[in-house]
């Protein structure tokens, strides 16, 4: 099968690996869109030490199960694959269980290929209502959500999201939904653009105040966005961080101590809600997309993803 | 009168510094000791670009005030000077109103000097039981109570303190003292011997497991120790901040999101509890001094404070 590999930390593609050999409760997807994200850039660059398919965000089919019902279901899939009679599974639960995998980033290989294994339970059917080009959002859509399952956001709560771009954009669209004053905080006017379109307040990260904000969440996946968010919190505000780094960023923490900040780490989310919110069509997530490329052109799609600005790049398979 | 002063980003002692002279609603305090913290090293080394008298743990005497009856009252003060008519007070309360000053750290002439002036609604009466070598701690230990006024720590908490240096031994006893399962976690065995002698368990920090404490307090002051308490933390786990950088620490931070940490910032606390404390002798602070310095060696005394293992040392005046 075709598939986006890291092997011995380089990006390659590779016309005919070996197709995955589904065990027990696991089932073979056969993917027909997958979407590149920040944490697969990151993983490019060495975060994980990762080898093999990469791609945790996809859309697929079940070719093969155990179970019959699931064959020929359009499917997503949650990203943490544990064993569920497992010790840390009990302990910490599905997504932080000390021995899962994680889809394409810890020890199982993704979806940027023909066919992926994945355990059964770990599979969504997805509604008729979402397009392809909708679903494979599932996962950051989800991982948007996550904040509002970790901490109370208001209505009347301001929020400012500091960087506007592929998991950012989800996260002022749900925040926003749920009645909050969003402001899109971003580098440049053209990376705040679509927040204008979409009705989200938007300003200049460089122009926002030093302790302005009692609600921060940081998604630029870098040490400037994390050094502006802690610049612009109130004391005793929420910091939430959804990026991860491949490098340690050296930045002043002082005002966490100083203000008795809160710090939240959020990662994945819900797929239910997700899938509700894209199947009424309440999250605009074709904006987002800003190319799609077959899979065999995939070096050139990384290379497209990566620039400045761009959000979601797909790869069609 | 005599002072310990950063001038010019150097510590000096200056035997022949004007009196500060008390306005309105300040007392004029007559100090007779006063506690060198690793907030004042940080000072030194040039955290908050402080110029002025240092000092902000001391207990005195009140020797001028517009109302008669606090004059003889002998007296510690907490160290955010806020206006409570401003209108960061009425947002933040005084802890953190932007407008505040801190006694000998920010704006406000410090304690390490023969008098000091001081709002009187800052100041505490110090109960007949608690004797100045105690009340001197009055300060550090209210900052240790402050965790329990932030996050709810159970009787039946295992929780472990990264740094049993001065402020973490104020820490580890008090958590002990709610009934909390303390470990206490150093760099050398000779770091750890006092925690033993108060039957509070302990570890050298690099035999501590990767993932295996639920709630860490992180009272080191250095990179390492952060580094440290961010791989011991399991995930979904509780962070608690005590220490101030003078420098922005390189650390790898993707744990606070991948794990999905909760990491708290905690600086001052309540005074009053603290005071209790020590009025029925039920905190050991007296083993936690190593030596006490006229104040005409502020200078040695700084040094003392410096090296590796030393916890508390006082100045006399």
């Amino acid at each position: 099968m075709r598939a986006i590999c890291l092997t011995g930390s380089r990006l390659r593609f590779q016309p005919d690996r070996p197709d995955p050999e589904p065990a027990g409760r696991e089932a073979l997807v056969r993917v027909f869109l997958a979407g590149i994200c920040s944490t697969d850039l990151e993983l490019v660059k060495g975060y994980m030490g990762f080898e093999g398919v990469l791609g945790h965000e996809f859309v697929g089919v079940v070719e093969r199960a155990e179970d019959p019902d699931w064959v020929g279901r359009r499917v997503v899939s949650t990203i943490n694959l544990a064993n569920p009679s497992g010790p840390g599974f009990a302990e910490y639960g599905e997504q932080h269980d000390p021995a899962r995998t994680v889809l394409g980033i810890l020890g199982h290989d993704g979806a940027m290929a023909d066919r992926v294994k994945l355990p059964l339970r770990n599979l969504r059917c997805i509604p008729k209502a979402v397009p392809d080009r909708a679903a494979v959002f599932t996962e950051p859509l989800a991982a948007a959500l996550r904040i509002a399952e970790q901490i109370p956001v208001r209505p009347s709560d301001p929020v400012a999201v500091v960087g506007p771009g592929r998991l950012g954009m989800l996260i002022g669209q749900t925040l926003s939904l749920g009645g909050a004053a969003v402001t899109m905080l971003g580098r440049s006017d053209a990376s705040l653009e679509l927040a204008r379109r979409w009705g989200l307040q938007s300003q200049l990260v460089d122009e926002a105040d030093d302790d302005s904000q009692r609600l921060v969440v940081e998604s630029t996946g870098n040490a400037e966005g994390l050094r502006h968010a802690l610049r612009i919190i109130k004391p005793l505000g929420t910091l939430v961080m959804k990026s991860t780094y491949a490098e340690a960023p050296a930045v002043d923490l002082t005002n966490i101590v100083v203000g008795e900040l809160t710090v939240i780490g959020s990662r994945c989310g819900p797929f239910e809600p997700a899938l509700r919110l894209l199947a009424r069509g309440q999250v605009d997530v074709e904006s987002l997309i800003d190319a799609e490329y077959p899979i065999e052109r995939g070096l050139e799609a990384f290379e497209h993803a990566a620039r400045p600005g761009v959000r979601k790049v797909l790869l069609s398979l």
